[in-house]
């Protein structure tokens, strides 16, 4: 058995069995080996990006890693800005990266380059494994550090002389690693922060990351009806329980104007698995910290249980057995006429199918999404969790693959659609159940916007050109055909449901271009 | 003046007069300085891999450094391919990084990251200027960097607070470098080497950088047949010279079996701007290093200037004042019946205008090509020098930037056209003179070859179905409609022919289909 074999049989041991892969000539002998450990699903990506943005969603979705392979320090590269999305989501994701031969090493070839100093920008453990004997071990230890506290990305590098290497009799050697158990908080943490919700005067429990879905989301709600506190959701989760029959909780604004305006007046923030606020971008004049001034902030809980820490709170808040605030399921009429951003988010809510997955890259266009949607069927809501665009279909792909039993809604914005439209591509050639909305309305519309907000001013059309993607407009049908994915066009209210609702009734992936007014409309 | 517009203003003087921009908010003042600073051309890319792609292909043509801005750690992940093979080419270029505002520093906000981390792996320098006074002195001493020895890319990040803050009176502060003077080999080491060549039984002067283009060239080959050495180029250079009334060069082989058998023999190695002959990739059981053993390897030059060093070599020798082994005039003849690769380089080597600059990221398509173009008209040639595919359609773009009287010829492999395809858009928004010809043989061609050459046993469909580009075929005369290039298929060589000559006769981009036999052939 060779390094790359006894890798993928640990990997798959391990439960980590979709690869999403582009790889070249260092990683031939993993690739061979997929023939040999038929349990390792591998789907190619045309891009590194798409690799890595599918490993987030299928993370996401799964709460499992996937694995990307990437060829050397560019393959990484450009799979670095989805890898920065799953860190920041602290998506589990194991990502294998080919290296040269360790005794290629000393010619410093032309696609060498430090791989280790790319990757540990973006991951919580990079290891190099160095002979073949040793590469499950490593590859368990990889897998483990990723889901471990905080779980995030794991970058294992794989020379080729290590992947095409015998392993020795007596077969791979063991993990060094236990997977760590997650901790909730302590009696005595969580008998504090009860004391001072108890206390104060307007209290807010923000949850992020694994504590905005699934029981961590409803033991929370019922913390904060418990002393009638509100609860919020950081501003760009990694995925969150939404519409009826999930609890009712605030997100917190992207804009620090509206966020400030969130919290006015709190004087307890407890934050479970979120960061405390603080603006996205800084802009002149103003804070970057949205924490008003003398407003306590406490932690729940580190050691990475939340959902047993928000239980363990909720019995000492003597909370009731299940959230009372409860959004009522209230479809959305079927909007008419005109399209734009209101009557999108009326024609998606008018639709959407129980549990769908949405992965939402909408920006400047999906502004009424959130409101529209409060009470359509129960349906899950992923984010741009790091802001680096082009996260949203390689992130749809990933929801497909980790999720097949569910429509995938990936909601996109024109001008962040084309970092990796790529993925529309492996959607057709894996028949995944993703339905595409390109948001476009010809415009960098978020940067129209940020321009005034940051006091740039641009007064004349060279500044302008560089926020518009007028001449030539893109072509999103032809691009989604040449990709292989059916596509249709959508100019009114009208037109968009029928098209969601025919995409729905279908298996298979199906692009609609949403065509808006132009830039912020 | 602020920041921004003071950076622009230096890079100006500095003759940094093209911005390859792919911005977002922290660059926004940097953006609206563009109003202000009409002598900057900004040119928008939908990707930031097509703005560094280009910026190393117009650094390539002109020998002059373009400028690039990118988004935070995001944004240069995206651009690190390009990069790399920038690198490798030892392109100067000036990578722009936004970043954070210095004092939203401590909040590690979802977009920030470990930029200078990830710059250093591609730069031959990283500086962040850390106050509006200083950024137009970081950004001279940043492009003079750039222009250093070696030249490559050099990195500046900038704060969104330097950006927008305002200069104090005074001006900019002035530069800390001067620009370093290139100079030749010293009389003793052009003596030496002069000797041993003379006493050399089979000596090979090896050319690559900016030493196998123009005068450098001339002056290697001048000193090549003094004592009738052979001259080779490396394997992927930058840019070189080639066809009629070009000195003729052996290129070395990709194949290191190939390239061994070139070398054989060789007792005296001359390098000149080129690395000691290695194997692109480690196979199982052969030798990475190229150079037979026992053959002595030397450089001539490492002081930068590569023409002056030659020219003196050439004197030493005693050479003629032109070299006498000069590819004559020879054009093919026009190519009839089954496309193939044969065809294909006939149908180009038959139409090349003169003067043309090709881009050649043709991979296993393109085998023909050097043979069959050696006689045509005299043209420049690109290639891929890092290995990092995607380099072509961006790199196109920059020579058709920096080069505006030349037609710009891109032969791309399809898989490879895949990774930055968005440069299609550029083209068509900048009306650039480009002709692409996609190489469409609807697979990773190169890695089936490879598959078997690293000796790797793919014995199944699951292994096989990661190199094929088949279900669904991917549709390039709708993705280059799309992106606003007019475009046309051609399936035998007349066509071929004649979609070459219409793209020649006619203003703008168009895009070719070249439709080839599947995988090898």
């Amino acid at each position: 058995m060779n390094g790359a074999r006894s890798l993928l049989t640990a990997l798959v041991n391990e439960g980590v069995d979709v690869c999403f892969s582009n790889p070249g000539t260092s990683e031939m002998h993993f690739v061979a080996a997929l023939d040999d450990v038929p349990d390792m699903r591998g789907i190619l990506a045309l891009f590194e990006g798409v690799a890595t943005g599918a490993a987030d969603g299928y993370g996401r979705v799964t709460g499992r890693p996937a694995s990307v392979l990437l060829h050397l320090g560019p393959g990484l590269g450009n799979g670095l800005a989805n890898l920065h999305n799953a860190r920041r989501a602290r998506t589990p994701l194991l990502a294998v990266v080919g290296d040269h031969a360790l005794s290629h090493g000393r010619f410093d070839a032309p696609l060498a380059s430090d791989i280790t100093s790319i990757a540990t920008t973006c991951s919580v453990a990079v290891t190099t494994s160095m002979t073949s004997n040793d590469v499950a071990a490593d590859a368990v230890d990889a897998v483990r550090a990723a889901q471990g506290t905080p779980s995030g990305v794991s970058t294992l590098i794989l020379p080729a002389d290590v992947s095409w290497g015998e392993c020795s009799e007596g077969g791979p050697s063991r993990p060094r690693t236990q997977s760590s158990a997650r901790t909730p908080a302590s009696d005595a943490t969580v008998s504090a922060i009860a004391n001072k919700m108890r206390a104060a005067a307007k209290p807010v429990v923000l949850v992020g990351g694994r504590a905005a879905q699934g029981a961590a989301l409803t033991a929370a709600a019922r913390c904060a009806e418990a002393v009638k506190a509100t609860l919020m959701v950081e501003t760009f989760p990694a995925i969150t329980d939404r519409g009826a029959g999930t609890p009712q909780v605030t997100r917190l604004s992207y804009f620090g104007e509206f966020a400030t305006a969130q919290l006015e007046g709190v004087d307890l923030l407890v934050l479970v698995d979120a960061a405390s606020p603080a603006a996205f971008f800084a802009y002149p004049g103003a804070s970057s910290d949205l924490v008003p001034p003398g407003t306590e902030v406490i932690s729940l809980t580190d050691g990475g249980d939340h959902q047993g820490s928000l239980e363990r709170l909720a019995d000492a808040l003597g909370a009731a057995p299940l959230p009372q605030a409860i959004n009522p399921l209230a479809i959305a009429e079927r909007p008419t006429g005109v399209l734009n951003a209101s009557s999108l988010a009326a024609a998606v809510a008018a639709t959407l199918p129980e549990g769908t997955i949405v992965v939402d890259e909408s920006n400047t266009g999906g502004i009424h999404l959130a409101g529209a949607t409060a009470g359509a069927p129960p349906h899950q809501w992923m984010t741009l969790t790091g802001g680096a665009i082009g996260y949203g279909l390689p992130a749809a792909v990933g929801a497909a693959v980790g999720r097949p039993e569910s429509r995938v809604l990936c909601l996109e914005s024109d001008g962040s659609a084309m970092y990796t439209f790529q993925a529309l591509w492996t959607m057709a050639r894996e028949e995944l159940d993703v339905t595409v909305v390109i948001l476009s309305n010809r415009s960098y519309a978020i940067l129209n916007l940020e321009l005034a907000r940051v006091g740039a001013v641009a007064d004349g059309s060279r500044a302008a050109a560089m926020l518009e993607l007028t001449r030539p407009e893109i072509g999103f049908v032809s691009l989604s055909h040449a990709m292989g994915v059916p596509a249709l066009r959508a100019t009114t209210a009208e037109e968009l449901t029928a098209a969601l609702e025919a995409s729905y009734a279908q298996a298979g992936p199906m692009l609609i271009e949403a065509v808006l007014p132009p830039g912020l409309g």
